[in-house]
């Protein structure tokens, strides 16, 4: 199972996981789209350092972009360890991760620095938690750029003041199926939230997974925005709730075929797309969730969205291969997958 | 399984099965569409005679229209026992069936008498002994309207001279997926034959299983009708089979993968349609005499398509039914018969 995933974490029929998100930048450099690369090296090694220093390093792997193949960096990105935009920094681009891979601290993405706290779950308190202990622990050696009025200076101004975007990623599927999704992402907007899909800003929305998250990084106290967006998530996710138990009474045998019938497909199919993957294990994970599944790990099915991505399944595969050939593995994945996944 | 299916049959990989029918009309009353229901009357009761005193008469179970349900009669017509005009002929029409359901005397649809020989598999050599058989025993009571020149005269005339449709039923899933069916099918058309759906005339092709049969019953004998259509069938038979070989060469994980996922809906689905379970069956009846799938009977499969017609359903159910009911009800009963199902 992805690492991550791993504790037991709140609202899990629901809410997948939680993501923290500090962007930070060195006072005394450019900002890494206008480095040279030995400024890029010196930053990387200011950030090895103060980690070194101030935490028991041994709990951190570090990588370079540059050292790792395409596929071993769309892994990192698939199992939603480092960003799509870090994993293109050929030049200069690193990062650290902890050994429950919970925690990933990228060093010139688009900021020197972006602190990053993963959980399952809903848990934004625990992560906000976890990513200011890492936040201080850099501060040790590091100076922030940092300006009174505005806060934290950033590449990109939409992220400056607190550096902080907070999200949960949520499984929508019954919001979604009756179309009651679309009002609440318009909502969103008004108070300076947004959805977006499981790869982040631009990426498509995948399995009836959405990540909720805040738009502002200016303005508001750290706290504020986490108070808000776990105000707002909770509500979602009742809102989830409340259509799945309407559903159940309603429509209980449309659902459950279409439940067991995306658990039919993944045990038979003999090639699969990972767009069509992704909505079978939505629905098999509605199935687990709903209680119409009683013998598969509602956890596993998330797990396994991420391992049956096109370069996880590279990868696992250990050879080259084609994405007809890619398509055919796959499947033989899931069937492996469902039939020894146990409770 | 469908009485009728009983035996061994030829070719039966592609040629589900045969029908030959007998057009008769007595010579001295008017065709059914213009009788009185006397007239109807006296028409059954001449039939019955010579059945009684020439044959045993155990032998065959007699039936009126108008003593059926709708039901009963919908069941008569998806087992191909009747035609879907003799059922609703409520007024004169009824029909005998012999107890292995091979054989069907239909009194009063278009023509007096209609003759069928329902066989497994590609026999027209003995549908034809049979029909012929029935048709002599009939005649030892009854006078045909026959004409010299004409030969029999029948209430439509296309159906004149020899009176003789003779029909198989094919399953073409390999010509169908690849496109060449449809040069075939225009092919026919010059040669005398015609292709229809699952019902015969005007139904819709259903499961990849097309009806082959003769268009012209006038000018060429018996004989040469069935000797033809046989030739012509073996051909299409050859051509479906090269083409399986080809596609399982050089598509084989496709036709797995199309093969295995009908499995899988039919396994697990809770609500399904005919048209849709029709084309699941046809898939899974291709990977069983492709050998892709081997704990499952074929002809059990063919047996299972009609059992999960509308009113077979209905009947089997012993309730009524609405059409969401029913589709309910179809997708257990497919499970079951899968889960039952031996080779």
């Amino acid at each position: 199972m992805i690492k991550w995933l791993g504790g037991v974490g709140k609202e899990e029929d629901v809410v997948v996981s939680t993501r923290l998100r500090l962007a930070r930048n060195m006072a005394n450099y450019k900002f890494p789209e206008f480095m040279t690369e030995e400024e890029g090296e010196l930053v990387t090694s200011e950030v090895l350092n103060s980690v070194r220093d101030n935490a028991e390093d041994s709990l951190y792997r570090f990588y370079r972009i540059k050292d790792l193949s395409d596929i071993e960096k769309k892994v990192f990105v698939e199992e939603h360890l480092i960003s799509p935009n870090l994993s293109e920094r050929t030049a200069n681009g690193s990062f650290l991760i902890s050994n429950d891979e919970k925690s990933t601290i990228m060093i010139n993405e688009e900021d020197h620095i972006r602190i990053q706290v993963l959980l399952p779950g809903l848990d934004f308190n625990h992560g906000w938690e976890v990513s200011s202990r890492l936040d201080d622990l850099l501060e040790k050696e590091i100076e922030y750029a940092y300006h009174e009025q505005f806060g934290y200076l950033t590449a990109c101004p939409t992220n400056a003041g607190t550096g902080l975007r907070a999200s949960a990623m949520l499984h929508l599927p019954c919001l979604a199926m009756t179309g009651h999704l679309n009002s609440i992402i318009e909502g969103l907007g008004k108070i300076g939230l947004t959805a977006r899909g499981l790869y982040g800003e631009g990426s498509k929305v995948s399995g009836y997974l959405f990540q909720i998250s805040n738009q502002t990084t200016l303005g508001e106290t750290e706290e504020d925005i986490i108070k808000k967006l776990n105000k707002v998530v909770l509500q979602i996710v009742s809102r989830e709730r409340s259509t799945r138990v309407f559903m159940l009474d309603k429509k209980h045998t449309e659902i459950e075929d279409k439940v067991f019938r995306s658990l039919g497909i993944l045990n038979y199919s003999r090639i699969i797309s990972s767009a069509e993957a992704m909505n079978h294990l939505s629905n098999i994970k509605l199935g687990c969730d709903l209680g119409l599944i009683d013998d598969i790990n509602s956890k596993k099915i998330v797990s396994l969205m991420m391992d049956i991505q096109p370069a996880s399944i590279q990868k696992s595969s250990n050879t080259s291969m084609s994405e007809e050939e890619r398509d055919v593995y796959r499947a033989q994945v899931i069937r492996n997958n469902l039939i020894n996944m146990e409770v």
